[in-house]
């Protein structure tokens, strides 16, 4: 099973308004709500990664996608599923580092059952008081697009891993202990007065740009060159490496943000113009275009 | 590793005063919040488990969290871990049960990914808005115990599955698809106008009381004659058996709530008073004793 060919039967079976975005928005409560997992030897391998990085990065892909919806991180639960070979000071390491990366935000509750992998499930929730709370839908023609963070760092780091090379540089460090760009969501979600589009890029700054254009009907015109990246990492890395938990946001020209404008919004057909060349989807034509460049 | 030496490790680690009953009580936010995993070969087995059965009792286990807290069953997010052998039919079958057990409430989210085992973390919200919330260390002296459902059934009904007895009756489906009190909750946080405990008995009748008695500081006197249970169901599994997901409540005695009630708290050293044999903690004494009844 494709999780494409999943979420179409949740969608199907739900009948749903709120599977889409980054987090489901619950307008009635105030609050968007998100819950993202973490499975060992599917996200990560002990083998490389340490009990706090565990910790740390399972609460910070779960505020990230608060952070894209625009709300500030408020709460959050954790389900652990530990084998036995985990132990007492494990579960101690695990809860510093998501401690340290629940920054303000409060660890409220939870679970813990047994296993035969060491799985987390974090849900978490943003308060929306204050700040107006984004869409990926809402991108419109002369829109910027600006983009947080560097690309392709965590990728790198994630091979760096995978051959053995485990020292913790900036590198590993993307991939394990991600930064949350909780600044530049506050940021724009405070001070705009309008509707926006805003995701983030945790499976990729090319996949990112394309639910927004598929999902706004529009066009994204995007130059490489503008993509803040480490000169070390290459261009399909960039754009397809996934897990640097950027943010990438479709705002109006003459609104002031943080972040670098990679690009901007158009009228025509739904899909990325990435240097002036269009691509429909992702799935084939842009992804194959690169590796063939390679 | 204990449940209870880990639960120890979290509460020092998160220094919270959330972690304790069945839901958090994010007051600013107006809402409970609670999440509960279900692991394949740990909760359940495929072998004597229908998709859609799982599906039911990984929603069904949340909202009795909510049920207990006294909030209002709102949303629902849905985090699935899915290995190989699961195919699409299983997936649609598992919704269509999740979908039944949220009732009213709401599925609006969650997440896929692969794993070696079938993994289901449900998140819950709850609405607190014209409900009183309960907590487990609201009992009052002289408060009467009110419990809510059969307890023992799905003990029972689990022996019978594990013994190849897959046929579904009263005791099975207790069991697979039991049915939350969601009407005994909402009569008492709508129309109590004072404090009051409340828990699920997901963990047993016993741990249910003896967690109210521990966090109130005070004894519980229970006549077991009063129970509800099954005439083929033995006291130490009506009061031990777990996972039947009943109600007990403690409120004072002028207030008039459906179920039965089964005893009523005093003042003096916290713990269970059982058919006038006084148990200050379950670990050993009273599971010895009824052990040793048998």
């Amino acid at each position: 099973m494709k999780e494409k060919e999943l979420i179409q039967i949740i969608k199907s079976s739900l009948n749903s308004r709120y599977i889409g975005d980054d987090c489901a928005y619950l307008s009635d409560l105030g609050i968007v709500i998100t819950q993202d997992s973490l499975v060992e030897d599917v996200h990560f391998k002990l083998s490389y990664t340490k009990a706090y990085e565990v910790g740390w990065k399972s609460i910070a892909v779960n505020i990230s996608d608060i952070c894209a919806s625009g709300a500030e991180p408020a709460y959050l639960t954790v389900a652990l599923s530990l084998p036995e070979y985990i132990n007492t000071d494990f579960v101690k390491e695990f809860y510093k580092g998501a401690k340290d990366a629940a920054g303000n935000a409060k660890i409220v509750g939870g679970d813990i059952t047994g296993s035969d992998k060491l799985y987390v499930s974090v849900c978490a929730v943003g308060k929306t008081s204050g700040r107006r709370i984004s869409s990926r839908s809402n991108a419109k023609p002369e829109y910027k697009i600006v983009v947080s963070n560097e690309h392709g760092n965590s990728a790198k780091g994630l091979k760096l891993l995978l051959e053995g090379k485990n020292e913790r540089n900036k590198f590993t460090k993307a991939h394990l202990t991600p930064t949350v760009q909780e600044e530049f969501s506050r940021q724009i979600a405070q001070n705009i007065n309008t509707d926006y589009a805003m995701a983030d890029t945790s499976d990729g700054l090319a996949d990112a740009l394309m639910q927004i254009a598929a999902s706004s009907g529009l066009k994204l015109c995007i130059e490489t060159s503008k993509i803040p990246h480490d000169p070390s990492v290459d261009l399909e890395t960039v754009l397809y490496g996934g897990e640097d938990y950027g943010l990438v946001a479709a705002v109006p020209q003459n609104f002031e943000t943080t972040g670098t404008i990679i690009g901007k919004a158009r009228k025509g057909q739904a899909g990325l113009e990435i240097d002036r060349k269009f691509y429909g989807n992702i799935d084939d034509k842009i992804y194959n275009h690169f590796k063939g460049e390679k």
